[in-house]
């Protein structure tokens, strides 16, 4: 989809409050011009492209609204490959509105969310999944995300989508060849071949669908559950992780009810912990429905961190661990806690004792409410994370990207049945065509007007 | 005071949140070379002044940060007079603090509130007030404020300020001269051109200092006081005013004991209501010193809104005004209020005949309750400011002005009363001296580091 835009779009750039410097971004076919009209110091219209100006901006009455600099761009040479005019004003929330109002009564239109960047999209500057990741960029808070969304609006998502649907579409066209051979009973397309190539691209497709996981986690924040039986110190360890009073903590068994939440980022990535009702059978119908909680937080979380209190009897502690119900495909931390309180023999015997029993998984003996130990578990947190991904690889991070991933596999699902049953070459090529266009939607080959609406309106204004 | 600054300052100029645009600014002789050595895709070294590149911005270890826009600005053709680079990154907070990170291990130093302001008032870019202006001017947020900040920026007072110095140069050093020839009784200095010279300065001075009552008002909300007999609808008249429940209001007398205030901007002036507890003998301790707040609230009030009940009696309301002590410099407004609850004979009656035995001071019936009339009392209250100020006028507005200008009058007064005695020439001679150096502080010809750090140390990171 290309669109000519004959209207003007101001907005402003900077983020709301009172700062050195605010923006305003116009773009369109009459930017230079209208900037012009209002600024005196230099003249715009015959300036040249990435330049700065000193000067004036004054209303229609002449009234001095700012001293400020101009930067002009010229289309193509603009993020929205348009004619763009920044003014870097005064950071005042009242010059702002006053310069905003000025161009709005003058002609220009206030952009929606994220206009800037769907005119960039719209006139080829970059592809759909690219300006996705300039919103990621904006919201990026930790290294990891921000590696994320850099990749993603680099391109290297795109090109690999753009590879699997070129060689997509080659065999699709042979075979749209042979539906119009029809009668003739011809094959241009190797079936083989095609099956191989098909299977081939779901490899892939499963690959990318694997890392949103993944990415996805990166993005949210990695699902960290705390379990294990009440009063064992969960909330104590959930404290001192945040390194704040989040949680309530008491001698009573069940003070927690809620489930309780917060983020911190360790090294680059964030983790979203979650303490949870300690799992028992309870007559307490508050503390009951806690535990239903708890039981689905632990189901969503990618990591869980099982804590008991450290005693002798090894065994206990394993079965423990074994009834909690972490499953195969999350990562299970055993934390031994309250080593402040035994005395008996040295915790790392248990820790090593115990980890033998689970099959040599972490077990870290440690005092939450002491804090000794606490970054045992937190450098365990971040290895379990650095393990999962592989700097190499592309990684998915957008539902909308994981989506249309799955609906191609599903679609080039059928067409390798299809070709097993031998099926009627036309069919197969619907297929393929499903397939292509799911692929085509990441990227934006194929958009429509609902879709963009709904992916730029989660943008910020003046972008 | 001409500083040369050998150390290179960067800070985030662009307010804090995520935005579309985030603008880290550095300056100082090694902003372009520190630039360049992070910045791929121009070479930054051989930019002219004043243009604008794109590219990418990378670490130490190669990580790309961002992609940015790079404006090179040259000395002394720049904000601070020296070599400035601007990058507009993302607003992302992640890549602004990655990016200020880079600078501050490569040289830079973190640039403190103001700095890159004050750099340009050491280096001869604007005086000492134009720069206080840039403060104002980014906090203003009415188009009084804007105006006010606007006019000083542009340095209407700074030149006001410079005449009356220039001609208090001319004779001090006439005066200087005789205490050369001190032995020889000579008068250089025409005494009677000096006592009339000195008269018309003070004049003005008198004047600027009166119109700081105004300035002040504008920039920090004009003091409106609303004061009464208990129950008369005070707070409800306030909440009417600012259009939110602001105040509880009941109908027990005596509801309201702390001062309520809030603000809200009409036809650009922002006022500063102030709802007190209603003034009446009572035994109710907390009340008592209520009431004792809004006679101290009613004294700062340059607009006093008294309410009444409306009744019939007329000199009845007019004593209850009188006793309540408004004084003579502070504008009165009557308010008739609960016109709603008034059948008798036609509000307007008695609006008109209060405001004759007044001396015909603006009087206004209405109903605070069902605001009937509200726009009324607003419109009396924006003539009220309107009429205090002459738009040709110089306003002073900055309270550090305002003591320089107090300090120099009474310097002033000495020259005369030593002139009118015929006290030796040197006294004289310093009394001048004195009045010049308060004069100077205003523009900043004569300053301190300390003055400096006090001022700078109000503006926000990155101007």
């Amino acid at each position: 989809m290309q669109t000519i835009h004959q209207d003007t779009i101001v907005a402003i750039a900077t983020p709301q409050g009172e700062g050195a410097i605010g923006i305003i971004r116009l773009s369109g076919p009459n930017a230079i011009h209208l900037a012009d009209t209002y600024f005196y110091g230099s003249n715009l219209l015959k300036a040249e492209g990435n330049t700065v100006h000193y000067g004036k901006l004054k209303d229609d009455d002449g009234k001095m609204l700012d001293e400020c600099l101009a930067t002009v761009f010229k289309a193509p040479r603009s993020y929205t490959k348009e004619d763009v005019v920044e003014f870097a004003c005064h950071g005042s929330s009242y010059i702002l509105k006053s310069v905003i109002k000025l161009f709005l009564t003058n002609g220009a239109r206030l952009a929606e969310p994220g206009e800037f960047t769907m005119r960039a999209y719209l006139n080829g500057q970059m592809d759909l999944s690219q300006a996705e990741a300039v919103a990621d960029l904006i919201a990026s808070n930790t290294a990891s995300q921000h590696a994320l969304a850099m990749d993603q609006m680099r391109g290297g998502f795109s090109k690999m989508i753009a590879a699997l649907r070129e060689k997509l579409i080659e065999f699709a066209s042979l075979i749209e060849l042979e539906n119009d051979f029809s009668e003739e009973d011809v094959e241009f397309a190797d079936r083989d071949s095609l099956k191989q190539l098909v299977q081939k691209i779901l490899r892939t497709i499963r690959e990318l669908k694997q890392s949103f996981d993944y990415g996805n986690a990166i993005k949210e924040g990695i699902p960290v559950a705390i379990i294990g039986k009440p009063n064992v110190g969960k909330s104590t360890l959930l404290n001192a992780l945040l390194n704040e009073d989040k949680a309530i903590i008491s001698a009573i068994p069940g003070t927690t009810r809620d489930v309780i939440e917060d983020t911190i980022q360790m090294e680059g990535l964030l983790f979203r912990f979650i303490d949870t009702a300690g799992i028992r059978e309870t007559e307490d119908t508050i503390e009951s429905l806690g535990i239903a909680r708890s039981k689905e937080q632990l189901a969503k979380a990618n990591i869980v961190i099982c804590v008991s209190e450290i005693q002798e009897d090894h065994p206990s502690i394993v079965q423990e661990y074994k009834a909690l119900g972490v499953s195969e495909t999350q990562h299970g931390i055993i934390v031994l806690n309250k080593t402040d309180t035994f005395h008996a023999c040295h915790a790392y015997d248990v820790e090593e004792a115990t980890s033998t029993l689970l099959n040599r998984m972490p077990v870290i003996a440690m005092s939450a409410k002491e804090k000794t130990h606490l970054g045992r578990l937190q450098k365990e947190l971040v290895s379990v994370v650095q393990e999962k991904s592989k700097p190499s690889q592309t990684i998915v991070s957008n539902l909308r990207h994981y989506e249309a991933l799955d609906n191609a596999s599903t679609s080039l699902e059928k067409v390798i049945i299809g070709l097993d049953e031998g099926i009627s070459s036309d069919f197969v090529a619907m297929d393929i065509r499903h397939a292509l266009q799911y692929l085509g939607e990441i990227s934006g080959e194929i958009s429509t007007d609902d879709l963009l609406d709904s992916i730029f309106s989660n943008f910020c204004i003046g972008k």
